[in-house]
């Protein structure tokens, strides 16, 4: 059998999957369509339904997957296939009793984040005296700490996001709508080989105080602080970089809230370095921002990993003991957020080495004035 | 407070959602970001993440929805909003926690399907005597029995899908590649309204024998047959409609096996009144393509229901009792698939009236040919 690089990749994959569920004294992993699977074996379904689909790993043998029947051409030409036993199940049959009989009757395991609730349902039901804990909690390291590979694919992807922000600053902002501007940040991105955007987000004015506010009809004006916050996958990796800009020259407050949030995020990302607690770099940003008396609002985390999902363990949040380790990606993005008014938010993604941090997003954070 | 139509068909909705929970003896219903929440309370976050959104409707109780923080200015302004207590959660924070307060202790829930498996697992976590069940198990009708302004509301999108297609009879099949077609499937869908394409699969040649085949890079050549199967969302309501179409004059065997399955398709349409069994249209539909003796090639269910999403109750599958009610609304597709050869389908989307089965897509279902 003749397997590329990748395939060869994906089969390795799934075995660290099987020994690092052992590790966590699980009986095995239970994967359903999402970033998982993908990361596991290549498999992505057209679209993900209420019909199963469940990748089962157990240490030491050889994982299954569980289709329905008329997706099994798809499944059995995925990259990992090779490495799989691929089966299908048709319609009125039960898939549940399907995977249980690959269960052990008391076993505990893994499961994907994103399972559907009532695939969770239909095998507790039919593995009574099994045990489930999510993905993300018993193996949150699973797909935290990226190879080589995975660090160029990511460093690719923000070169991407980084050009696409160069060319925004050329457009005119003020008298259009946010709308045309996320239009124009989408046009980017995918010329910049962006396969997919998953969010543009141009916060302008008091828009920019909602942190998850995407793109609207408001018409942005002159004198307005802009939050462009964008991403997507390019070759299956994801990007996010937020830079905060402003249309025309910038009041005395504008200035000192963006210096601010510049400063938090500069010492943030100073404090990367393997070992330290995740909520430890949250904390740094967040002292900084409270010193400066705008504690209150910075209301969200510090950070998210990043992948082959644009959010991802780990999270720089306070709770977050997990130390910091080489290959690890995730953003820092500490923001000030003044209800009604104006909002500051500044993103790169950052992976940690061995002898500290480094970005994946290269563009000046000084705040660009735009027309 | 000045709440338009819809805001009160939201409110509407949720007060019939408490009466169905407690009629099937549940506590009441949990419901995360996806169709059920669209259509509960028209809040329809950015995204689904890792954060838990979560919307309890319990009987004759203000519903409750809980939502990450940052996500508060969004969930404020839903046109159900009106309705409910909308409350925030802070990253950091425990949100299964927040949820439990509002539960009753040893309560058997309702959960939609799509709610991540995480997110139940917190929730059995945090309310130990809790139990759950897919909503689509325990009010698989919730959404299943459309109010008249949804039936047109799919018909428009029915129309829509119907416009397009005839559209791209006009266009050259032949010599071009699959995604092309589907490229201006896209653009037909969008130029008539849709404002999200979910689907344009273009199966030509032996692609068509896969039925989850959506379109390739293949060459589409002079004597194939080409399944188009396509839809999307119209003012947030679902199109689905299949034709079969040939390149150039079909032969003998494909008029036939053609005509077998336009044959099924019709008896399967002659078979809906209320009263009848979703599986006893299933059954109509296989017998016609088994008495031809294509039985083994009929690999699918016949249909599956259509409202807010594109796939949801009612199922038309072997097993499923629930007898048809008026204002359900289902696709009817019966199919044969030829390993390595081609695949015919057609598929309209049907709803049942008092009198009988209702076509919402009316194009011809004769084999067209096309260039």
């Amino acid at each position: 059998m003749v397997t590329s690089m990748t395939q060869v990749d994906y089969g390795r994959r799934m075995a660290r999957a099987g020994r690092a569920a052992a590790d966590a004294g699980l009986a095995g992993l239970i994967v359903t369509p999402g970033p998982d699977l993908t990361w596991l074996c290549g498999y992505r379904p057209t679209a993900v339904t209420e019909r199963l689909t469940a990748l089962v790993i157990e240490p030491e043998r050889r994982p299954r997957l569980l289709v329905p029947v008329l997706e099994y051409p798809d499944a059995e030409y995925s990259p990992g296939a090779w490495a799989m036993e691929v089966s299908g199940w048709t319609d009125g049959s039960d898939p549940y009793a399907e995977v249980a009989k690959w269960m052990a009757p008391q076993g505990r395991y893994g499961m994907s984040d994103s399972t559907w609730a009532m695939h969770l349902l239909g095998l507790q039901r039919s593995v009574p005296g099994s045990g489930y804990a999510a993905l993300s909690e018993v193996l949150p390291m699973l797909r935290a700490v990226k190879d080589a590979h995975e660090v160029e694919l990511l460093a690719a992807a923000g070169a991407a996001a980084d050009a696409a922000y160069e060319e925004i600053l050329a457009v005119r902002f003020g008298g259009r709508r946010e709308s045309e501007v996320a239009a124009d940040l989408v046009r980017l991105l995918t010329e910049h080989g962006h396969s997919q955007v998953d969010f543009t987000i141009v916060g302008s004015g008091p828009n920019g105080a909602n942190p998850h506010h995407e793109a609207g009809e408001r018409v942005i004006e002159d004198g307005d602080m802009v939050v462009l916050d964008f991403g997507g996958l390019k070759d299956g990796y994801g990007s996010d970089t937020t830079r905060t800009v402003h249309v025309g020259e910038p009041g005395a407050e504008e200035r000192k809230v963006h210096d601010i949030v510049r400063e938090a995020q500069q010492a943030a990302f100073e404090a990367v370095r393997p070992g330290v607690a995740c909520q430890d770099v949250d904390r740094v940003a967040r002292k900084v921002i409270k010193a400066a008396g705008y504690g209150e609002y910075f209301i969200h985390r510090t950070g998210h990993g990043i992948g082959v999902t644009t959010h991802e363990p780990p999270y720089l949040v306070e709770g977050e003991h997990l130390p910091l380790v080489p290959g690890m990606c995730f953003s820092i993005e500490p923001g000030i957020y003044l209800p009604g008014r104006f909002g500051v938010r500044i993103e790169d993604i950052v992976t940690c080495t061995e002898s500290g941090g480094r970005r994946l997003n290269q563009t000046a954070r000084e705040m660009a004035v735009v027309r």
